[in-house]
């Protein structure tokens, strides 16, 4: 088989790479991306690629007649997906996979490391230097609040937002979670979309894990941010775009919201003179919840234990179309 | 019953002390302390008191022929672990509580949050608006480790770090402890006096949480820190006193330590000039970890529920001497 590969890999993911899909040829692209994340530009090599891996150009997905598998370095997969490329996926039978699981632990882990330093006031405490005994110290350790029987709604209910459930079981919390298609195994309790303005108003917590699609842009808008608990704090690990960063802004400067807690932004990074930026108690880390040691040779594994189910005609995992 | 307090409780906490204590006499100080951690000053109320609470004078507890129980609003008792303090106590049949039962929580999430915020390198990435694919963004990225399966090794093993252990099980680590007498119920590894440096060797993360008396002063001193493997973290929630700050900051700006996270330092705060201030990868927070929202009317329902078991002569909860 040709397999295409557009990712930037490490120098050592990438000979783990070109050993692993051996016996088959690996057919690089002229220019690869500047990350596992990016996008890349059209190549003439991929029109003859079978299997093709990393990001590629969506028309040149389209265009293909050969390809028969798209395996994504990411767990985001916004560019491709939309009914057209799903129909598109089907006529064809074309697999498509991402990389969900590479990314399932860092991303839980992040979101949960905001959570707990959002609720130790740790931006806060880390700045100060007051003494035992001033109003300030008093107030800061007020402020600090035991997640133990707190309310979080987390948007988007996937492999992330399973293990942040697991993370957040020794602190007995009421937690809530809306999905787009019920599976009926997720062992929290499961709003409707109707519901989910008494939702955002009863808990503390929101984590945002939503996938940026047609339906899901400005999600969070001026509304349901009006509907969230006031001194609620806010967390988006998703994507950026499924937020109304105007509105968001708008509410941390109105004091309505504690706190917001950003991994991603729209655009990555903000502009300096964003609103964002000088908004009270905003924290926003650039895009850096995956990300993990090892992470390129995880990706590279990943993909080539998916290339011998391919091979073997075994179901692929983390399939998505 | 006349019990004295210097507890400087909020206004609803001294009100609903007032209210709990009754029918016995409170007796209240010319000048109650700063803070329910500060030492107070010698009282003329207190010779009369049969049940004090709060953080009295040492000399005047053991001046005292009255006082029959004494109930601190610490989890700390620093100024109270002594032999001779001990042997007093015993000969005289006095009774003293500490508050560690209102603390572990706080405490435990505080360190628990140092540990994540670690993990996923919170300060680097929060002071950052680095775009994805740069080398400082891919370095980011690779710097963030998952604390599953990693190791630690915990130093005090108590109330605090029961619950600590709680908090960490859904990272399936493996977790050492030292502790003066061990139980055989703490569900860790125990390790040793003599295992001590191979143990610190072994980990990823020392917590201190080592209360402060004669034989903790400079525990963690510069042959310890050597002993850390290089690029492990360590964190203090116990007492500054029991860390040779100079070694400490030797070994950061050596760098050594990927970072210490420090609750406590000795004198808290540290002076302007103090090494640790400058030293790389140091976080410090002014000793709020056992800070909590309604902490002051939980020290007091604590005492309360202490109180109602020593008229009706049952075991006190929290009785450390």
């Amino acid at each position: 088989m040709k397999i295409f590969s557009d990712a930037q890999f490490s120098p050592s993911a990438a000979e783990l790479l070109r050993e692993g899909v051996a016996p088959h040829e690996l057919l690089l692209p002229r220019q690869p991306a500047s990350s596992v994340l990016a996008k890349s530009e059209p190549d003439p090599a991929f029109a003859s690629a079978e299997v093709a891996v990393g990001q590629p150009d969506v028309a040149s997905v389209e265009g293909s007649r050969a390809l028969r598998w798209l395996h994504l370095t990411s767990a985001g997969f916004t560019r491709y997906d939309t009914a057209e490329f799903r129909a598109l996926a089907a006529a064809r039978g074309l697999a498509v996979t991402n990389s969900s699981s590479v990314y399932e632990e860092a991303c839980a882990e992040h979101a949960f490391a905001f959570m707990m330093a959002q609720s130790r006031r740790l931006p806060r405490a880390l700045a100060t230097r007051t003494a035992s005994g001033t109003p300030e110290w008093l107030d800061l350790r007020d402020a600090s609040v035991s997640l133990r029987g707190q309310c979080v709604l987390i948007l988007g209910f996937g492999a992330i937002a399973a293990r942040l459930v697991q993370l957040l079981a020794p602190f007995e919390m009421r937690i809530l979670a809306l999905r787009r298609r019920p599976r009926g195994d997720e062992g929290v309790e499961i709003v409707s979309a109707g519901q989910l303005d008494a939702s955002l108003a009863a808990v503390d917590h929101v984590v945002n894990i939503l996938p940026e699609n047609a339906e899901s842009r400005h999600f969070m808008d001026g509304a349901r941010f009006a509907a969230m608990r006031t001194g609620a704090a806010f967390y988006n690990i998703g994507r950026g775009a499924t937020v109304d960063q105007d509105a968001l802004a708008k509410a941390l400067h109105l004091g309505r919201l504690a706190a917001a807690w950003l991994d991603v932004t729209d655009p990555e990074p903000l502009p300096a003179e964003h609103p964002l930026l000088s908004a009270p108690n905003c924290h926003i880390t650039p895009h850096t919840a995956g990300g993990h040691r090892h992470e390129p040779e995880t990706l590279v594994r990943h993909f080539l234990g998916n290339l011998r189910r391919f091979e073997a005609g075994k179901p692929l995992k983390d399939r998505i179309i």
